[in-house]
Formats: C-alpha cells, sequence, structure tokens
C-alpha cells in the first residue's frame, strides 16, 4: 500500500541522508520525496511517498521519531488531506502541433513557463492521476525532458 | 554561492540516501531537494539546492558521479534554465480576510485546492521570489501551514 509521510525535520546537514537511510535500510524505496523550508527557516518539511506494509511503515515511523533532528512524523495516508504535485514537461511543438499542445496544456490550467522554436516547457499541478492523464496526453508529441516536484500534502482540518 | 543540480538515478533503494550522504559527508546543507519518476519509471530525477563553494561542489558532482545508480549530473547553476517551485499555505480566513486573500491568490496566478470554514489551502507555483513575495503577503492574515515541494528545473535549450 502506498503511504504518504509527512516528517518535519530541524534544517541541519545530515538530517536528509538519516532519513533516507532508514527507509533503504529496510529495503523500501522512496517514490517521492519533497524537502523544503517552512515558515520557519531552521525547520524543514519533508514528504515521503513510499509503499509497503503497514506495520513495517509504523516501525519505520518510531525509529524516524528517535531521530535526534526529527520534530513531528505524521503518517497522512489514512486522514482527509490534500496531496498535489507540480511537473515540467518540455515537449516538441512543430507549426502541426503548437496548438494542440496549447489546447491540451489550458484544459489542465497548466502555463507555459518557456517557449522556444522546437518546443514550449509547460507546468502543470494537480494530483498523481491529473499529472498522468496530462503526460499521457502529450506523449505523441513527443516528450524531451519531463522533471516531477515528488509529492506535498497538507492535511484538510 | 547557490547551485541547482540536477541529478539522473536509478530508482532503487538507498539511491537517495547515498547522494544525500555525500553532501552532508562534507557539511553541506541541501536547502532543497525534490526526487520523482521521470518518463522512464526505472529512473528518478533528483533536483539539489545546495549553497557552497564551487569548487567543492565539483568535488561533489565529480563523486556523485562515481556513483553506481547515477546516470547523469549537471550543476544547472551557469546554465540558462527555468527554475519553479510549488508552495501550499494554509491560511486562516475569517469574514473580513476572505476577499483580500482570494485576490491576493488571484494576482499570483494561485489556486484555492480546498475551503474549509476557517482556512483555504493556497497553491502558489513560480521561482523563489514570487513565492516569498506571496507568503510575506499572506503573513498578516496567520499563515498555519506552509509546505514547499523544493525546487525544480529545466534547461531552456
Amino acid at each position: 500500500m502506498r503511504h504518504t509521510i509527512q516528517v518535519l525535520v530541524e534544517n541541519e546537514f545530515g538530517v536528509l541522508a538519516r532519513v533516507a537511510g532508514l527507509f533503504s535500510g529496510r529495503g523500501y524505496n522512496i517514490e517521492s520525496l519533497s524537502v523544503g523550508e517552512t515558515l520557519d527557516p531552521t525547520v524543514s518539511s519533508m514528504t515521503i511517498v513510499t509503499r509497503g506494509d503497514a506495520q513495517v511503515i509504523e516501525q519505520i515511523t518510531k525509529q524516524l521519531n528517535k531521530l535526534v533532528s526529527v520534530i513531528k512524523v505524521m503518517d497522512l495516508t489514512d486522514t482527509d488531506h490534500v496531496e498535489r504535485e507540480m511537473i515540467l514537461v518540455k515537449v516538441t511543438a512543430t507549426k502541426e502541433t503548437r496548438s494542440e499542445i496549447l489546447r491540451i496544456a489550458d484544459i489542465f490550467r497548466g502555463k507555459v513557463v518557456d517557449i522556444n522554436p522546437r518546443s514550449y516547457v509547460i507546468e502543470v499541478t494537480g494530483d498523481e492521476r491529473k499529472i498522468r492523464a496530462f503526460v499521457e496526453l502529450l506523449k505523441p508529441m513527443g516528450i524531451r525532458e519531463l522533471i516531477r516536484t515528488g509529492r506535498v500534502a497538507v492535511m484538510r482540518n
């Protein structure tokens, strides 16, 4: 089962390696991860998406809690929360495909963030399913690069 | 100096911990990091933002290149590239502040992704400066939560 785990950590070097090491030490792959500063620049928030057995995830969560630099760990999986990610796609744009690409971008409320004579870079945000649908539609045009941010989540309460 | 480094890695467990460890082993803090799958699900792309001496960054880049699971390392710092990040902000919304919050969201081309009687969750994308300006404007309303994705980048060529 897929789990979304949010970890608040003190913004010190080494934290990320230690947190990531706890997952890999158990053979758990981190599917996506985002780390960035919170409102308090001494605190960073990590959002980790991983797949695995609920019991093992619970063990990892407990071990995370024991790390000195970890302030708070929340498994958001069963909570009511909003999940979003951002994607940047560089897609080949020819005279024939340009208007279709812009139409697709528009439908997905995407933004064209860069243009050159041969390609567009389009930014789209949304949940995993929306992102996947967007990518599938652009594939036939020729995707030259695709970068995801990894997911972030906020509880609805 | 701030550096934006992009690393293409094979999507295996342990890679993230090893990459992060190379930075922390030299006392380098990772300011922001995003990892997500590329178009090829066996390959992930990591975007790392760190600060430091160009020479040390070069050494780290060389060591990254030596890791078995690392496919490609690019320091985007001096290249022409687009950098974007996404932020989710949960802001207190009262009868008095609601319309002002929506106005600010609108100016920043933000999206309201969740609403409850006491707060809005707003998503904004952009470069660091835009994100900072947006956060500063919302601060007086009362920010209850703030989650960043970490930066991602795409070369302009």
